[in-house]
């Protein structure tokens, strides 16, 4: 069993125990649950992503009201702990249909959700340490990387042309090997193929990573671990527009919903690689006007404080003023090749220096 | 170069010859364009998918108002051409930017699509042949089929636990080598690694196939092939409401929008394995209200012809009857085993006697 797994399984122990031992004790079991409202979520300047704040409750076996709660998250704990102990995972789905058999069920899948969150900061473990998996897989991964699952090593240079696909299991996999120097992620599997099609994983020694729109969790934990473990500086060239902002930015300094576990997914010194409205006006681009929403969105940004960098105040109030969105894809107005030939080792020379 | 490569590219020669040809001769060049009018998709009882009818324009280089959308036409064929050449993709959003350097470029990307689907149409290939790919990528797989992809040989019960994705260029993938008996598909991710895990390949000799929803053409292509080629049945598993049926109609009868290439994309041999209306009795699963939009959606169904045999009939109409529709994952009710060990054994006698 992997490390972590030990780890969670003896935390999901001493949770019972604690519980149990008071029992024994004729003391009334109480269990901390740190705070997620809106008001503890702090964005931590040092850590550069959101953080939970001190703030807490107590829920007591001996309140009545707390009652149902407290059950719930332990018939929760003893489904993950059976899950970890059979090396198996559930979806939140799976598990709130099997929770119908458990003397205290959900009323609804947000409940059922919330319960399993609550565990997570209680511990302080990820869901995926817990065995309870997104629905979704992570990005497509080309490039000279080889990696291990269980007893199965895979080539990320062998997997064919759409890649290794992040499994939800991200922190199972071993790095095993690579020959690469960085990281280029990108928005759309349109421009993940067009960077394979040019061999960008030779012109630049990097993984090609496909994020497939907004990063999934196991995404975000895997471009952390390439950029912790490996070093590999990593770089995302989006859409340039506010939504492809954002998803560079939930990559690098994580989501406020998500502030219990950025730690593990936020990467920091990831950068973002374009498309900006500096590029927009650069390279001539291809644009579509930006709309009511776009606008809204960029201002909100501006509030942000994940943005708050001179680079991103700059070129955010630059997109405002030219009220023009580019999309990655536009440089094929050049050719095909444009992005690869020339966009890219341009921005690179930029940003490395 | 594939034989269907090799066969696309002389079918645009032949077509720019032709023009060449008839301007030569004097003569006006003329191009027969079949209709893509919903009067000219029709249901074909033995085909079992909708195809087009025999009506067609006529796009002469005579008429004035029809010269831009020939010379639009010609420059796709001839963009498509350079692609098949280079041995390039493209996707048909690069194609518009890409337009924007010729000297009828195009006025939105809905333009630009609908003269590819032209260009197909007219020369009987598909936009996969003509190097014009999707944005997304096909489902994952797993289970014992070894594919190549150009130099590369790829295990799908070696890719990882997220299995191999099935590239846009689904027809230069060959198969080299396979040990399964059926294919599987299921609707979610969920329901996919539920089957890995519970080791579905190793209990039912089968593929697992992820569609991730709707069915992407790669998908539906890769089906079509493994079901014609390896001679394996397959068989769809889906959620049981009307979007769940729908998925797997789009697999089995094709769509009415891709009329004029559901020979290459339908397996109207593939069959649904659940979950039904009677499913949802049987097997006394947790279930959510049908909804009005659903309601609305399982009235529409019933007058499609893809609809029409009794299976279906029956049990679109005990659907509506008892009101209530149910998830895949729903059988977690009874243990996550329970749909390895119990359902899909139980259904796939019945459907295999």
């Amino acid at each position: 069993m992997k490390n972590r797994k030990v780890k969670t399984l003896k935390k999901l122990k001493n949770l019972g125990k604690r519980i149990i031992t008071d029992i024994q004790n004729k003391k009334i079991p109480k269990i901390k649950v740190p705070s997620r409202s809106t008001s503890n979520i702090i964005y931590d300047d040092n850590k550069r992503h959101y953080v939970l704040g001190d703030k807490y409750g107590v829920r007591s076996l001996g309140n009545v009201k707390q009652l149902r709660k407290i059950g719930q998250m332990l018939y929760v704990a003893n489904f993950c702990k059976e899950l970890i102990k059979k090396g198996k995972t559930a979806t939140l789905r799976e598990m709130y249909y099997v929770s119908e058999g458990w003397d205290v069920d959900f009323n609804d899948q947000q409940e059922s959700n919330n319960i399993s969150e609550d565990l997570e900061i209680v511990l302080g473990v990820t869901r995926e340490d817990l065995g309870l998996l997104p629905e979704e897989d992570g990005a497509s991964v080309y490039g000279k990387l080889t990696v291990r699952e269980g007893d199965i090593e895979i080539d990320a240079m062998k997997a064919g042309k759409s890649g290794y696909t992040i499994p939800p299991t991200v922190d199972e996999i071993e790095f095993v090997d690579h020959d690469v120097e960085r990281v280029i992620a990108v928005e759309t599997m349109g421009m993940y193929h067009r960077l394979v099609q040019e061999k960008a994983h030779k012109k630049f020694d990097c993984l090609i990573v496909g994020l497939k729109g907004q990063a999934a969790r196991a995404t975000r934990r895997f471009l952390k671990r390439l950029n912790e473990e490996l070093k590999l500086p990593v770089y995302i060239c989006n859409d340039g527009d506010p939504w492809g902002f954002h998803i560079a930015m939930v990559i690098i300094s994580g989501s406020a919903k998500l502030a219990h576990v950025n730690h593990e997914l936020a990467t920091p010194n990831a950068k973002f690689l374009g498309v900006t409205a500096t590029d927009i006006i650069n390279y001539d681009l291809p644009t579509d006007p930006l709309e009511e929403v776009d606008i809204i969105r960029l201002k909100e940004l501006l509030r942000d404080p994940r943005y708050k960098d001179e680079f991103w105040r700059r070129e955010i109030k630059k997109m405002l003023k030219i009220k023009k969105k580019a999309e990655q894809q536009s440089f094929s107005k050049y050719g095909l090749e444009y992005v690869v030939d020339t966009y890219l080792p341009e921005k690179l020379e930029e940003l490395e220096g």
